[in-house]
């Protein structure tokens, strides 16, 4: 099975282009099953329910969030109404939501979990390490298709989680940072990865916004309005080819496809 | 003179319990000069310039500020208008406001300036110790009583700034951490010093804020309305005794007064 | 039961004075327990066990650690060897040790248990909030009297703990700033608190170390040896009254004693 | 002119594939001037003078470091010896070194300049954007051709600076992440741009270190010995192609090369 993972979108624009694009790779046959990271979908910010579920009806069958799960008071008061889109795993014991989500395909269950880094994150979020050998011992020892969204800042943690995983699930695949990375690989015991997907949005920006109000901040301090840009909306993300049988990963293919 | 300086001062309870105290100490005679951080003035957030100015009129002779010092937007277009409300000195080149102030008073010129930290802090700070080195020999070359307000986190970079300033200021004073320290002290050169002055308002909370949300931001992780508390409204601070002369101070005297 | 509590102990200066102003309220009667945290003992970094264990020998009834647990690899391969040393239970569940020790005294049990911050520390901490409660309706059920060293650099997060478990133990106090807060207290449910309790070793220092290498470093940004200071040793901490039937505190008194 | 950018060089293994792929490059006349960030070159850490001379005997035309600059006290001491060993230039003032040098070349004056980071990295560097600002108006005001190195974590950040230096220098480009990005482009104005230009040293790793401890790190919290690797050594980089009249950059291609 063609699994598309897609970089956080961003904006508008990162919507407009997500739906366009998917919906081509559909057409094309080269993509079966969609996973979107969506924690900047709302004019760059987290969105409600509402625009998550657009994402959903636009093509993708899982969406994860990040640490924007909470912008929208809405997210934090429905997040458990949809299966579908999720928050990270590892957040506190205390917070709505889940962190997986197992997905019937016509050839057979697909999970995707996601977990957020710690290393220059916000100090509230438990071991993502310990929790997943906790879950793929637990609830998803039974699974073999599963695609793990960490999302996060630093390098070393991602690559750590990937090795760490490394035969134990299909994907490992990083978000946050909006800067795609070009070390996609499969590992030696069939574990796809990438350092990060990307971003959903207007190229012609910094991560998204406006590149204006970012440097007047750079260079003054002073807070300004971080609008979202308009220029080359472009979708950027990888694409898995999974084995059902076997959860392997047979290749990942780094795409960034402008609308 | 006598000069009273003011631990950071949130919302409401916190502008009344200054403005009562304050008259009172004046009224016995135990105070001449008052120098209060008001970065929490406005429900717990920086200040619009009303809200600031209330507080000079309220008996503070100068208002600091500090990392919320950008909260209101009505304060960035507005603090070139107020000379006494100051902003830490070590904000970028291109911020606005300024940084330090010279103040008549009948025994002579006081300069107040404020300073920022940067170990745990927002990562837009020109170098605290360069800058008060600079300023020091430049344009307050002729000064003998500068009171400094160093604003921040870590203890260490703090006692360094005192350190460091020992026998060129009359006193360096901490504020940020709404959490009064028991190290008052004159050090040998005649600078009076002490970590962190504590807060303005209502006691009865955590740092000002209400205790529940505060709890269930660090149990779940997701945010919750921090309203300033109620409880105990108090003043923390402390008064420096300084010689307008020499600008050596012979005294500091930590207080906690509640209304 | 009376029982100190002592801020980090800061190398020889500071394990001097700790023994010699120990064995002095002991013999006057003022203290009965003694918990000492001693994550700087070993010329201002964490100790090895002989260092931790001479603690033991010289006043302490129970050694805790911290962020520095484990600078010294013979810590970490020796701490299992001794119950009276301890290091925070919320560190990752690989890590050797344990986080919490019950000392039979002549009155009774007494629990010692360390929790470490997340705010502004390193991001491998478990969630503390969540691992007191889970601790304390678990293993420590049927404890009255229990001591919670709060290890950690925010004043918000420590008060915050304390308001969280006012009432369930006997007290909340914090280490590792070494710099000794004014806002000790018994809280309404009979918790004392206190947010730091300062520093044992030479207050002619900037937090135990020589103030020039120290301010060389935030000048110049380069590396210098920070050797621990020699002037005026002095322990800092606190003492605590404790009903050992109820676990309630009855007081809690500052103290600051020169050698 | 064809500049040879070259990411983070990682111990003994990356030392050796620099070298090795260096001279091949240069003898298919692909290259004719190198830049290599030398901020890991001894065994992952900071070079002493004498490794990084060997980096310059072994092919660099100039070699820029990091946030690992002084790892070596030798460094501290020995920078001044060499010009073509740099720091960033918003070093602390008082730091040793300097931070750009102009090399001459048949085809005229290249111009290199390293600069770093503040968003996630250490509290103690002046602000980049400004103090490139300053350099360009200043020392480098009759400069065309200038190379920018600018050394980080954050994604915004280094865009930022790419887009702000857009038309007034030759190229921007990444290092510090070890993680190569996918990103490269060449901006409106003639700047070329990459957020990171990833490591050279042993792929087979975690960002340049054997995996196992990397990984006990994060399970446990306990410090390990992060060794060098030794599979799979390879050179990641990019090279620039300049104009020597203008300063202009015409193209850039991404490059990963193992030996
Ligand atoms: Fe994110
Ligand atoms: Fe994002
Ligand atoms: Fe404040
Ligand atoms: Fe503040
Ligand atoms: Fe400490
Ligand atoms: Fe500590
Ligand atoms: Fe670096
Ligand atoms: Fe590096």
């Amino acid at each position: 099975m063609k699994v598309l993972l897609v970089g956080d979108i961003v904006g508008k624009p990162g919507r407009n282009a997500f739906v366009q694009v998917v919906r081509q790779l559909k057409e094309d046959g080269r993509v079966d099953f969609v996973i979107a990271n969506g924690e900047n979908a709302a004019a760059g910010r987290g969105p409600a329910p509402d625009i998550a579920n657009a994402l959903l009806s636009g093509g993708a069958d899982v969406v994860t969030l990040g640490d924007h799960a909470w912008d929208s008071k809405e997210m934090v008061a429905g997040i458990d109404m949809e299966d579908r889109i999720i928050r990270p795993a590892n957040f506190s014991k205390g917070a709505p939501g889940r962190g997986w989500v197992r997905v019937d395909t016509p050839e057979g269950p697909l999970v995707v979990m996601q977990l957020i880094c710690r290393v220059f994150m916000q100090p509230n979020y438990d071991c993502p390490f310990q929790m997943a050998d906790r879950m793929l011992k637990g609830e998803l020892g039974g699974d073999k298709v599963i695609f793990v969204d960490f999302h996060g800042e630093a390098s070393s943690e991602r690559m750590a989680m990937g090795r760490f995983l490394d035969g134990r699930v299909s994907a490992v695949f990083g978000t946050h940072t909006h800067c795609q990375t070009s070390d996609e690989t499969v590992f030696p015991k069939g574990t796809a990865y990438i350092t990060d997907l990307g971003m959903t949005g207007p190229k012609d920006s910094i991560l998204g916004r406006e590149v204006e109000p970012v440097l007047a901040k750079f260079l003054t301090g002073v807070p300004h309005k971080f609008d979202v840009a308009k220029g080359d909306p472009t979708l950027e993300g990888a694409i898995v080819d999974v084995d059902m049988k076997t959860g392997k990963a047979s290749s990942i293919e780094r795409i960034r496809i402008s609308v």
